[in-house]
């Protein structure tokens, strides 16, 4: 295996660093973010750090580096108090990531890709049309962390749009049967194929050892 | 589609509404913690939260509710202060799993399961052997996320291990080469297959519109 140490990590060379740090945790999640401006400015952002905080009530978190981009969605966020979460899906995914090239505030990246926005529902933000799942978030707190001066964006769903197709009876999104992506590193996009849904695990019996 | 609002998810039931919410943010790493207490009891448990929160320094989080499972990852985590992480990859699926049951203290999931502990570099906690990707962690701080009785615990990657046939030149760990896994949900188990990778992303010149 090749071994890294800290302090080998923090000698490697900028894009190296980049790259490897940022895929060594795992598959992330494939979203992107939709948000208007309070001058009617739409924006969607390419995100891979959407994780879920908890269910009752459904809360959903992110991480932004308030100093870095994407500026233009966190700024609408504080200013609607409202944006949404939409799936990235295998048909757009080098539009979805072109979202991460930084436009002016004025430019919305709707019109710089084939990625369309829709308005539906009670909230007057952009979703992402033809996105699988589609999920209009209330921003809640912002919660700061001092040792790598990143912020916990902490919001809950407010209305929720699910495939038909991907909906089981027991309530899970089946994933797969959108072709949603999940992101490795950067840049590295992967399509996940269903392997197996297990059960509840409960302890084996002890005395059996 | 299938259209659920606020209301609608806080009055699903209970099974329905966190098999929904746990997969409608996309998919999401997993991860084993590896932890021992003062008293050399070992554990592993399954996580799905890991988050990347910054790469300079080497920087991840995950998601904890400190009321709840997995109690003994965290007991041991302060008592100790380090921790690793490991990849779930697809031979293991089953044993990383059964990690979610509810054990006593004193028994370890590395007896439970076919999963073993392997020691080694200057950290004396077990990391688990033949994981694709290992690291061992340094406890940095814990937030509280007020809004819903969660906690972020910020760790800094100490020592990274990576199986050589993943690694790229240009930094990245091809996660697909593993065979490593990505959840869906909360029982949900896929295999992330490589699409595609993209390049850093500039403006499209306007004025060719």
């Amino acid at each position: 295996m090749h071994f890294f140490s800290h302090t080998d990590i923090l000698n490697l060379s900028k894009i190296f660093k980049i790259n490897l740090i940022n895929s060594c945790s795992g598959f992330k999640s494939a979203n992107l973010l939709g948000s208007i401006s309070k001058d009617g400015n739409t924006n969607v952002a390419v995100f891979s750090s959407i994780t879920h905080l908890g269910s009752n009530p459904p809360t959903l978190g992110f991480i932004l580096r308030p100093t870095t981009v994407p500026r233009n969605t966190y700024k609408n966020i504080k200013e609607i108090g409202y944006f949404t979460i939409n799936h990235i899906w295998e048909d757009v995914i080098e539009d979805a990531h072109h979202t991460s090239a930084k436009y002016p505030e004025d430019i919305s990246e709707f019109d710089m890709t084939n990625l369309e926005p829709e308005f539906k529902g009670k909230f007057k933000v952009p979703f992402v049309k033809n996105a699988p799942v589609q999920m209009n978030m209330k921003f809640i707190e912002e919660i700061y962390v001092p040792s790598n001066d990143v912020m916990l964006i902490v919001a809950q769903i407010q209305e929720l749009y699910v495939n038909n197709d991907l909906l089981q009876e027991d309530g899970l999104i089946n994933l797969s049967k959108g072709n949603i992506a999940a992101i490795n590193g950067l840049d590295t996009y992967t399509i996940p194929k269903f392997k197996k849904q297990l059960i509840y695990q409960r302890p084996k019996q002890i005395n059996n050892l």
